[in-house]
């Protein structure tokens, strides 16, 4: 009773993005859309399975899916029409137009891909298929209570296995592998409920530190040398993402200079982030602290991204973005410093925005000293 | 010294492998082809990174990537001219092209969005884009030793991972939740070597063993159900691909007689696949001992499929498939019967052809007392 009633409870939330995405298709004069990336389809049915698309109309839905998710889908999507498809999935969406006064089909452009295009274009002579990009993105950027709390939970499961790794102490990490440290973070996320990591878990030994998207492989954790940790879980489909650098043993010198600039600059974009303003001021304020610093051509990246489904969605905290922060909106804050041959310091937390302004999601501590193994 | 021998000589398996690439593209009178999927651009130049793009010519490559990979791909790909992107990414195919002279472009089909063709075809108005699909897919398909080897150790990480967790015991596993089982594979194949599982990891317990993508949850292992378990590892970019179904306490009657069915069904696959035989009739091999054992409405899906840098790759070993096997290939031979409510039976190893015959690469034991807790 109570498991129907908040299905019911969540048929509602999904009918009304539904709706919502629908108002903006008809403002392009598209009265039906596929939705083909999996975080969308999601996002506006609750099914979690792959391989599947979403038919949505002016009061209709349909789940087109195949042979091993159909029991799946029932269960996950009362009241969205499932059709299980037996030929190609072109076949399946003229199915779910025939009937229907739909003269224009909108289609994820970013999704679909020239042989799937070609595809459907063979099965709807009839119709236009008008490629749009962004249709969903503005709706996902402002998450509600229960997208918030999943988000609050997938933090909460990647801290816990980020703290229970540093307690394992200086001993166990020195001469244990980037690879093997990513693998005991991404263990631990698993075993306190994650579906697994939001994304491939960074561990960058020393000067590896200095690429920002550094792949762990087989190099040893050395004392004396930073380590630089990228992760995040995922959990009932929200991510999480944070950064932290751990010393082993002592900051080198160099480092804790640039540690704190790094700090501080993390501080100012959270202080300028408010609703109203623009992504691009908030990368303003944190970017102006590095410079001032003299590492300006250090900080290679944006400050932030939007988090949600995808562990990068929007809005981009970037460097030119004239699009307006608004309540609702999760973002990760994260200045980095890179020194090639040396290594790098990158803070990254995830942040709400509030009517008011904004609370950090994330409760990890921020000052170098407590990074010390 | 030995490191830059060896990178040499790769570097010329790389090189032969474009010119084979584009031997096949200047049949469709193409005289570049922009590479995008990731695995393709990795076959083609040894590349690991993300987000990067091999553009091949007649006896030219260029590898259009962004700032966060330069490092690398100067380190991976020697005599690859490596391209770091300022701009977008057409902007970047538009300069490769730069006084070449290339009337057509291939794009891979799919792999390109109507948004990336879009931002194409603006930028090289005087030049044809021609979409091309399958373009690498047959010379994948032949895997060479240094692939094969790969492959190997792929399945030997995953096998010793499996192996240890057995070792735990039916006491460790009784309780225990699919996910738990899950993370427990997924960690020993990362401690293991692995860069991480080649797939989600599959845990299915009892009935759930009845949908072939059954995503683990929190459902419980119990004494006397059935868990079918369905992982892989990813080593040096190449996948293994296993399933067992591990029994704990005692095999339900009714699943003894499947396994049986399942295990000779695997067998008069593996039996009847050599050169020169179509995948259909490896496929129908296996099929008719299902069959004849009246499984068949339960038996859902196709025999196998090729193993590589993807975990499904071409060949399909599928049910109308004339395409002809060909020594080096490497294929999953997994036959299943599922039967809702109770649970299922998949036997899967991974076999490589060899101009004889075929060579079994797996080793974990398939008779059903074997995997008894």
């Amino acid at each position: 009773m109570e498991g129907s009633l908040r299905q019911k409870a969540e048929g509602k939330v999904f009918a009304r993005r539904r709706r919502a995405a629908m108002r903006r298709a008809a403002a392009e004069k598209v009265h039906a859309v596929l939705i083909s990336r999996a975080e969308d389809v999601g996002y506006l049915s609750g099914f979690t399975g792959h391989d599947s698309f979403l038919l949505i109309g002016d009061g209709w839905v349909r789940l087109i899916t195949d042979g091993r998710y159909g029991e799946q889908a029932e269960g996950q999507c009362p009241g969205v029409d499932v059709h299980v498809r037996k030929g190609g999935v072109a076949d399946a969406v003229a199915d779910g137009l025939r009937g229907r006064r739909v003269r224009r089909l909108g289609v994820q452009g970013d999704q679909v891909t020239l042989q799937f295009h070609k595809a459907l274009a063979s099965k709807l002579p009839a119709k236009r298929i008008q490629a749009m990009v962004g249709l969903l993105a503005p709706l996902r950027a402002v998450k509600d209570d229960g997208e918030v709390r999943a988000i609050r939970k997938a933090i909460r499961v990647a801290e816990r296995a980020f703290r229970d790794v540093l307690a394992l102490g200086g001993k166990a990490w020195i001469g244990a592998t980037e690879r093997d440290l990513a693998a005991e973070l991404d263990y631990r996320m698993r075993r306190g409920g994650a579906e697994g990591p939001a994304f491939e878990t960074i561990v960058a030994a020393g000067a590896h530190g200095s690429r920002p998207h550094h792949q762990s492989g087989s190099t040893r954790i050395r004392r004396g040398a930073p380590v630089l940790i990228d992760w995040g879980a995922k959990v009932a489909g929200y991510c999480s993402d944070l950064t932290r650098v751990v010393f082993l043993g002592r900051i080198p010198p160099r480092l804790a200079d640039v540690y704190d600039v790094v700090r501080r600059a993390q501080a100012a974009g959270i202080a300028a982030a408010r609703p109203g303003v623009s992504c691009g001021s908030v990368d303003a304020a944190a970017r102006r602290v590095i410079d001032e610093a003299g590492y300006g051509e250090r900080f290679v990246h944006n400050l932030g991204h939007g988090l949600g489904r995808q562990v990068h969605e929007s809005p981009g905290l970037a460097r030119k973005s004239k699009r307006r922060l608004r309540a609702g909106m999760v973002v990760t804050v994260e200045p980095g410093i890179y020194l090639p041959g040396l290594g790098g310091v990158r803070i990254e937390d995830d942040v709400l925005l509030t009517p008011g302004g904004t609370r950090r999601l994330t409760s990890l501590p921020r000052d170098a000293g407590a990074m010390v193994l």
